[in-house]
């Protein structure tokens, strides 16, 4: 029909920062949903989904390095010239959703969805163009109620997931803080908000280039590679009362791990305050650095009352932390800001031990939906990123991602094929009572066959040639059984019982009685 | 901290061709997906899944109506200048993903996956940009039983969907049927792959142009609106055979048609020969045709093997049957196509019945792989449209599809904030027991708060003023019987007994035993 064959080869690889997947991680991740799901679920909120492809301006672009191409974001432009672009998160989407559904939604909204966003970021190792997140958001109340509530959904979700009660925390901090603190060193007002971003961009880097956060906040820095990141262009006392902020957040955290790390047993100690700096602590530390700026009293006073909520429903501080140095990179957010981060460490590929970090956060965002009516209508919402979250949970081995070792179907082999039909009335039987089936459709001999099998992890293989044919029985082979035999010595004491075992012929009738006793022996 | 609401409204909706769906339409989609891999696992497919973004080379452009814009396809530019695309079905991608793990894979290699594809077309009523497929596929072999198997899986798929027998065909064809009859007219060889191709999508508008198919046949066919398309340029001759062939096809299904309204009940006579034209007799009607050719005669071999390995395995001429006017509009079919069609009528909306038609199709694609590789691989696959085959569903009201009306969380009711800590224990209670549960989180009054669980579909809201406070006691809000004391008389005998059930006061103790007792009522 077509000359495809013959035109110049083509290359199967795929473009960087995109992956495949196979059956088990399909399998783990579908697990790992599902609890996510029950998770939201029985915290009251409800799914919904927004398509892949949005209008390039209803998504509006709060990612951070604006400068990149494209500004992170695909996009491209539609037959009537409008542009497209695919989604970078789930928030934008869900703020135009919510904007467009207004009306008939019951308000507060809250909502939960998943799947993959894009980033047309430079892509290296572990950072992928595609990924999955799963977000959860309560649209139209201003209460911190709603912002306590998804950071404990956060930690109920983590140890329903396998994540034990200590390994992780929730983070909390207040950009009403940050914008305050930035606010009493004179960058205040509408003038400023590109470098208040600019600055909080720079701080959110302190724990990754420590001292070396002043350069962004003067001229700009030049990494390794030679690239320029362009400063914010603050003055030397602005710059250093930047630095004094993030040290004495950094000395808070110090004390705080110091005492974490003397805790006995998290299981024997669910909620041990004493081993960990309170909130109540963390919080009068703050108001002692800028007390007096109106919006960090704010600010302080949320914080207060998110620490209180979640106390009261009888999550400690262990679980939900006040933590001045989380910053958060996107533009959008206007109050609470939180970050799930998992606290133990793995090895990695240069054999130094690191804490694992985040895998997910969110906050408030008041504007976002008011984008599209004209007023705030108050919301916030929490991200998980689900990718970053399967591979923290192969690392500690959670149950809901390790599972069993995925079986294959009984493979009825095809050693005549005149008798196909016969063969094929076999697999129908076995399908027909609900068991995976199928006939081997390759043209190979009966050993690449029985290869094939063991390459699909199938139990056990159905075998008629025309010695069975005439005396009208199948011989099952018992595939676990005679892999077993294989490996074993003939001097071992119950090696015939094995072959007995690992090979038998039976009767046509009774086939599918055969099936069930081999797969029963492995299942 | 931004000023995003200062900037001019944007508005919030969607491009054209792009939806959102709802908890009821996610929840009956997960459903139905889950009941076809299931029918695919018991298949012995199993799961991969590939990125949304490849090479826009390594998918090729194989959709039809190539001359629209960017021809079907989304398609951007990296910063490496290299194409990249969005795919346009889950084919292209199973090819690149086949030819790039080659090695490793376990042949014949089968394998399914679903997912949105994309389509830069112009979207129309019902004609989305992004839709979702559900593909299964065999590569690796070459024998017909491959393909037979995929026209069973499909026809035990849409029965375990809930369409009952008689309300669905899977119709076959084979392209090197269709390459036979355009040899024999002068149309072979490798120079005549495009006008072959135009004259075979000419073939497949039949259903819906009638005579005037000769036009794109000929010179080309202008429509209502004025688009022109252009046509194969055939010689008077060679339109005449090709709309003989047409003609002829048509009068053989409309003889199968009519024995098929004939028919007895599915149920009672779940395969029924003698009520609609055998494939025997189909096939022999065929040879009488073409049977000269020797491409025609290998197309009509394989599909004989093909309507034999499926009667054997009990699946008859009434759920598989060979059909001359199948076509399949892609580019890259080499032998058997398929057609999964809906035989029963919906009411469209001008009040006119009509068949509900295709809901997938597929067929084999020898060449796919091979582009990669240099050689050929044979490969077979099928391909469910899932958003077209939900509205099937729908409309048939399958239980899959139906399902329970979703009942919403246990609303707290917030009728003191400084009692915020209380409320919110009550919901913990609940969520530890499994019981999903949400604080009332917005700022409106009591009736406003019973609206909003109303709004949620809450079974029942939990109450506590100061008066049941001081008491000890928290009354329970029957919302079911509720609204059914709201909609009843007074005088209705069983009043006042309904009234107590609709709201009581507990104490606090029993809270849970109380809510439980409800939602049982109603479960």
């Amino acid at each position: 029909m077509n000359d495809i064959k013959k035109t110049p080869r083509t290359q199967a690889k795929l473009p960087r920062g995109f992956g495949d997947r196979g059956p088990a991680e399909i399998a783990a991740t579908e697990r790992m949903l599902a609890a996510i799901k029950e998770s939201y679920r029985l915290y009251g909120f409800e799914a919904v989904e927004t398509p892949f492809i949005e209008y390039t301006e209803a998504l509006g672009k709060f990612l951070p390095d604006l400068d990149r191409p494209n500004e992170g974001v695909f996009s491209f432009q539609d037959d009537d010239e409008q542009w497209l672009s695919l989604r970078y998160d789930l928030t934008a989407p869900l703020a135009r959703y919510v904007a467009e559904n207004y009306d008939r939604l019951p308000k507060p909204y809250r909502s939960f969805r998943a799947g993959y966003v894009f980033r047309n970021e430079k892509p290296g190792p572990g950072r992928f163009r595609q990924f999955m997140q799963f977000d959860a958001d309560t649209v139209g109340t201003s209460s911190v109620a709603a912002d306590a509530e998804l950071c404990m959904m956060a930690a109920d979700t983590l140890e329903r997931l396998g994540v034990q009660r200590g390994d992780y925390v929730i983070k909390v901090n207040n950009r009403k803080v940050l914008d305050g603190v930035l606010e009493a060193i004179g960058l205040g007002g509408d003038e400023n908000t590109g470098r208040r971003l600019t600055v909080l961009r720079a701080m959110d880097k302190f724990d990754k280039f420590g001292d070396e956060v002043r350069l962004l906040l003067g001229n700009g820095r030049k990494d390794e590679s030679g690239d320029f990141t362009r400063g914010a262009n603050l003055d030397e006392d602005q710059q250093h009362e930047i630095m004094t902020w993030l040290h004495s957040n950094a000395q808070l955290v110090d004390v705080s791990s110091l005492r974490e790390n003397l805790r006995a047993d998290a299981a024997m100690l669910p909620e041990a305050p004493q081993n960990a700096i309170s909130n109540d602590e963390t919080l009068k530390v703050f108001r002692g650095h800028f007390g007096n700026n109106e919006k960090v009293e704010k600010g302080l006073d949320e914080l207060q009352a998110i620490s209180d909520i979640c106390s009261a429903a009888g999550f400690g501080t262990r679980r939900i932390r006040i933590d001045p140095s989380v910053v958060r990179g996107l533009e959008y957010y206007t109050g609470p800001v939180f970050e799930a981060e998992l606290t133990f460490e793995i090895v990695e590929e240069d054999g130094r031990p690191v804490r694992f970090g985040s895998v997910g956060g969110g906050g408030r965002y008041d504007g976002l939906v008011g984008r599209f009516r004209g007023e705030d209508v108050p919301a916030t919402g929490f991200s998980i990123g689900v990718s970053r979250l399967y591979a923290a949970l192969k690392a500690i081995n959670s149950p809901v991602v390790a599972g069993a070792q995925q079986r294959g179907p009984v493979i009825v082999l095809v050693l005549d094929q005149a008798e196909l039909a016969r063969y094929q009335s076999f697999v129908s039987m076995l399908r027909n009572a609900g068991i995976a089936a199928e006939l081997y459709l390759g043209s190979s001999g009966m050993n690449a066959q029985l290869k094939y099998a063991d390459k699909r992890n199938a139990i056990c293989a159905i075998i008629q040639g025309s010695n069975e044919r005439d005396k009208g029985e199948i011989a099952i082979r018992d595939l676990v059984l005679g892999a077993e035999l294989a490996a074993s010595s003939k001097e071992r004491a119950d090696y015939l019982e094995l072959r007995t075992k690992a090979q038998f012929s039976v009767p046509e009738v009774d086939l599918l009685k055969a099936v069930k006793e081999v797969l029963g022996r492995h299942t």
